[in-house]
């Protein structure tokens, strides 16, 4: 039997008990939730089948009194000793994507992001946000199956361009290749056709929240995106962080969002505050070069699941929505390289070389924190990938 | 025993034999094929677990090899004898959604559609067509999960509208409810990450073709969709007609597309000829009030798919992309109803009544045919479903 030691720093203490999906060699994919740095195997250590399986899907579709007492027993489990199989230090897994992605959505909820994209994509237009923005969260659906697990390469894609001064499109490997630092978050318990789901109802249906990397190749999306949006320039890759951190986790993280002005339309008001708390960092080949700070995300992850489901639209067990990036109001704010490099025209000096967009073989690795209910703080993890030349 | 008779005229001959989900009373759904007025269970008449199942995506899966083989053997059952608890009347079947949906992509690929809308939505631009609508067929990803079947009821959707005049955006039911008479393409085997599907590989991807209603809320669309295309407006639901007919019933339908002018850009072109010589027809509340042609579509499907994952995009088994609303030149070939009565200015009479949009209770069925290696015709079926009343 085994004692999992948690250092009084550990990002992962008994606050946090995310949820992940591993391996270890030789073995399938399975359930686990780390603490500290170990992983314990939830199907062995509670003996449920539910865990024995390579998304959590399934446990997320038992809904939330079920989240709520597994958590309890995971809280005792770790506080006493643990049979020795149970138990992996994160040095010996692998770990994988942890759900299966039904639909995946992809919001604009930073004003800061949204008004910087708005001065560099339409530098015509006097207002450089939409006047729809402040009414609803923009949002538009993205591509499931490219959807992957930190870790995975991304290939630098090819596609389409035309810059303002060619007279014909040309083909080749996008020469503006970004990320957008933003969170992720998982529906557990969806809603049939026909319904909706409340911004008070948020915590019956989303499971909990990840790291998310919109890898956006930006000379691809400007050339395509009017009048039907984004698609190649985005459906390429997404990354996301391993560790599904729980809502029930983040109570200590929940604070109101920025002043909504004008209110919103009553069905995306709500009585339970839903801003979060959470301090990212982007590390671009190992050099910390922005800070996101989600706490002045404009909408609240509440208000994207209601705004997604007021139509009447199905949301499912396994649904990801990202957030946008995210940008505070400093220029170290900001959660794209399109916006910290002023659309490449002010390059930042990264690890001692100068950059604008990323190269081939440069490594991003975005990582978060937030407050945790013991007075500490919580882990995300990190969603880190490094770009392949294209193929 | 049964010999399944053929009338003369059907459009469910031995050259069309498309694959569907059926059950009957009190059985789980399972894949039948359709000829004449009948349907055959496969699963019970090859003996073949692949059938068995209650979607397309095992069989699709095994690729065009087995495609092959199991049209040539069902063409030989659907010859002879067939042992009788193999075979039912249609008019006994309930039909199901055939495909478990991965990726669904909608596009845009009619010119006169691009252009009509063009016209009302942006009627400031002196060009009705973007810069980008020539180079590429210009999609975007929509909502798997709202894909259904024909014969589901569709509740009209609420959300958020401005028109021009209003101060502030109003929520409430849509008022612009409206059709898109598309064609779908349903892929068979996917492809990786990093790698993508060339126009001449088209029929080694795609297993096959259906008929796709995209209900749209024009009003909430208007008001959402700038900058990151349509949402809400859309997501609400789709509905797919039941019967797959495969690309191998296809082989006399295939046409040139309209002559592409500028020539597309390489990874565009290819040898074989993908455009479709489909016809569609509309009726609303039973009377036919257009007729789109396919032949016009500007991109083919082969183009669609080569767009799709040039970027290195993952291709799955159970993708969906429609073709985008299909538009003659003609008033009485606008596939969709905001065309139709321009924009809701130029009224239609349908069944002795004036409608501009749908209203509760309406009823859209769009049905397809196309020419069959017989000389005969065959048919896609239809996509029939009911406006609900707002919840």
């Amino acid at each position: 039997m085994t004692v999992i030691p948690i250092p009084d720093d550990s990002l992962f203490g008994v606050d946090n008990l995310p949820y992940g999906v591993f391996s270890t060699a030789g073995t399938d994919p399975r359930v686990g939730v780390r603490v500290g740095d170990h992983v314990v195997d939830l199907a062995r250590a509670l003996g449920d089948d539910v865990f024995a399986q390579p998304t959590l899907n399934a446990f997320m579709a038992q809904g939330r009194g079920r989240w709520v007492e597994v958590r309890t027993r995971v809280t005792e489990l770790v506080s006493g000793e643990i049979a020795d199989d149970a138990v992996h230090t994160v040095d010996d897994v692998t770990m994988h994507l942890p759900i299966a992605v039904a639909d995946y959505v992809d919001f604009y909820a930073s004003e800061n992001h949204a008004s910087n994209l708005g001065r560099l994509f339409r530098p015509q237009n006097p207002d450089p946000l939409m006047p729809n923005w402040k009414h609803l969260p923009v949002g538009y659906h993205g591509r499931s199956s490219t959807v992957v697990a930190s870790g995975v390469d991304i290939v630098r894609p090819s596609g389409q361009r035309k810059g303002p001064n060619d007279e014909m499109p040309v083909f080749g490997p996008s020469v503006r290749l970004d990320i957008e630092a933003e969170m992720g978050f998982v529906v557990g318990v969806g809603s049939p056709m026909g319904s909706s789901i409340t911004p008070d109802r948020f915590a019956e249906h989303c499971f909990g929240a990840v790291i998310l990397n919109d890898w956006s190749a930006r000379d691809i999306q400007a050339w395509e995106y009017v009048p039907l949006g984004p698609n190649l320039g985005k459906s390429f890759a997404t990354s996301i962080s391993p560790w599904v951190v729980p809502l029930l986790a983040l109570e200590a993280a929940r604070i109101d969002t920025p002043v909504q002005d004008p209110t919103p339309l009553p069905y995306l008001q709500g009585d339970e505050k839903w801003g979060l708390d959470i301090d990212l960092a982007v590390e671009w080949n190992g050099e910390v070069v922005t800070r996101p700070p989600y706490a002045q995300m404009y909408w609240s992850p509440a208000q994207m699941l209601a705004h997604t489901t007021v139509n009447g639209a199905a949301a499912s067990t396994g649904d990801l929505f990202g957030s946008g990036t995210i940008s505070g109001p400093e220029k170290n704010q900001r959660g794209a390289f399109i916006e910290l490099t002023w659309g490449g025209q002010e390059p930042v000096t990264v690890a001692g070389e100068e950059r604008t967009f990323l190269q081939d073989g440069d490594e991003v690795a975005i990582s978060a924190t937030a407050p945790g209910a013991n007075g500490g703080r919580i882990g995300f993890g990190e969603v880190r990938a490094r770009i392949l030349p294209a193929v």
